[in-house]
């Protein structure tokens, strides 16, 4: 089912050594940021066994769950009852988002290792998310982080809207980065770098990587998480892996978007980075017709196609 | 309607000086290598329609139509009559596809001034779309093109299935150089590498330019027509402009793909590439917002929405 199975050996030719990297860890956000995007609540049986298939298809990174309130998320709002039932398997992270100290306690209770919290780039999309100031968010999350690394964990510092802001237009990239900063700075080990509304072309990838590594931060340090609204998140993602970038954001069968923002469509499709990756020789793990295989599935639950081209190539 | 009318600037930031053209020539094949896939055919009045849109829309190649046999592809079976009815815009070119003598006495009693022959650089998809063999396929364009050339025409040779076939897989650079140096040779000004099955990673697309180059054919000779069944479309024409291409093709929308190729679905969305090239500051001319309205009054007329992602998010 793959591109060694449809008979094309895809590893034809690499670009020029040195220039990218030799693996790439990808960070599977499907059951998270794909499900709680979903209208109708997918039950928790599903969800388990969406997060088993995903295990088996080889991706090192889930992102399991959100303990954001369940009423602003219901769709995520079985998030103990998931972890409680969920098979861990060695070797595999689960990372779930943690919106505050309450959300720390409740991770820390379903024996959670892994969390991320969710900052912003841009003053109207924190006051429009977590209804503070730029600054303020900092405020919120210094005791959950400094709380949670002090347990022993790991600490993703997501940040959206790291390109174009609905309603503030381009970001600066100093903006960007002095975000950055002070998430690392708090004590995140990893940043993402959120395409939020889709509207970043590679140059400004490289303007943004550019602006972090001239600020003392390593592209080790760095993840990107692109959106496929206006169809350049795997050309953007390409962009990033030529600065070096070994850490991508993508959603099975590219579910998913942000239910806040206008236009916010479509994660990157694990599927489609899968392909690029294996034609560009870096190592990823993953098996892709398994991983086409769960999408299908998961399309079959929700009732509607992937938008994955892979998936619909290789399914039908 | 465009991404300035979004508020959004998307000229950020444009990757190192030097590295990419200052301007691209978007060659659109929709009203030929899109219309010809359509179950249905299109009236000719909506066909001529169209192209006059996309002149309106800046566009400064339109491929028209096909001379091709009209039993073979009987979308184009009004050729004559379309371009008897064409508004010509003066400084747009209007190319038509030849596939033999009798199709260039046709293009000439219409006045066409530019024309395209399609040849392969497989054995199996010579044999399978021109019923002959590989190098056999010269001996049928070679007075096609020498007298195209007498006449004063300019000639285009499309060269199919140059990064995989579905018969044999992984198709060495070597071979596709082969056969653009014999159509070069033999007259043609430009040559369009096409990922027929769209299978191409940009690794691949690399190579194969530098392939070219390293025999003495540089990349002002070279055009790229990337399909996007694989959704790897754009970032191989990223990876294409890194080399210096300044001539890509793509379809408005992204009609079409090949009727002859198993999973060959999608060309480019010639909307996407906009979005590109305008984000990374290279000049290419078109109107983006009257391009949308172009694709979605022709998805109303093909009774389907466009699978273009800059066409969906901007028409919602």
């Amino acid at each position: 089912m793959g591109p060694r199975e449809l008979g094309l050996p895809m590893q034809v030719a690499a670009p020029e050594p040195g220039e990218l990297p030799a693996a790439v860890t990808i960070w599977e956000v499907g059951p998270r940021d794909g499900l709680q995007n979903e209208k109708q609540a997918v039950p928790v049986e599903v969800k388990l066994e969406f997060l088993d298939r995903l295990a088996d298809a080889g991706l090192p990174v889930l992102e399991a769950t959100s303990f954001v309130r369940p009423e602003w998320v219901p769709q995520l709002a079985d998030a103990a009852e998931l972890l409680a039932g969920l098979k861990r398997v060695p070797g595999i992270r689960y990372p779930v988002l943690v919106p505050n100290a309450k959300g720390l306690d409740r991770a820390l209770e379903s024996q959670v290792r892994d969390i991320a919290i969710f900052a912003s780039a841009t003053e109207t999309f924190t006051r429009r998310n977590l209804n503070r100031g730029l600054d303020e968010q900092f405020a919120m999350f210094d005791p959950v982080v400094r709380r949670a690394v002090g347990e022993g964990l790991s600490v993703r510092g997501y940040i959206s809207m790291c390109f174009g802001d609905p309603w503030e237009g381009a970001v600066p990239v100093e903006q960007v980065v002095s975000v950055g900063k002070r998430l690392l700075e708090m004590g995140c080990d990893q940043l993402s770098l959120g395409d939020t509304i889709g509207v970043a072309t590679p140059g400004h990838v490289s303007a943004l990587l550019r602006g972090f590594v001239a600020a003392g931060i390593g592209v080790d340090r760095l993840a990107v998480h692109f959106h496929d609204t206006y169809g350049q998140a795997l050309s953007n993602t390409f962009a990033a892996l030529r600065h070096g970038v070994s850490t991508v954001d993508s959603s099975a069968g590219g579910l998913g978007g942000c239910p806040y923002a206008k236009s916010a469509t479509g994660n990157l499709a694990t599927e489609d980075l899968v392909w690029m990756l294996e034609g560009l020789g870096i190592k990823h793990g993953v098996d892709l017709g398994k991983l086409v295989e769960t999408s299908v599935w998961m399309a079959e639950r929700l009732g509607r196609p992937s938008p994955s081209r892979v998936v619909k190539a290789l399914s039908s």
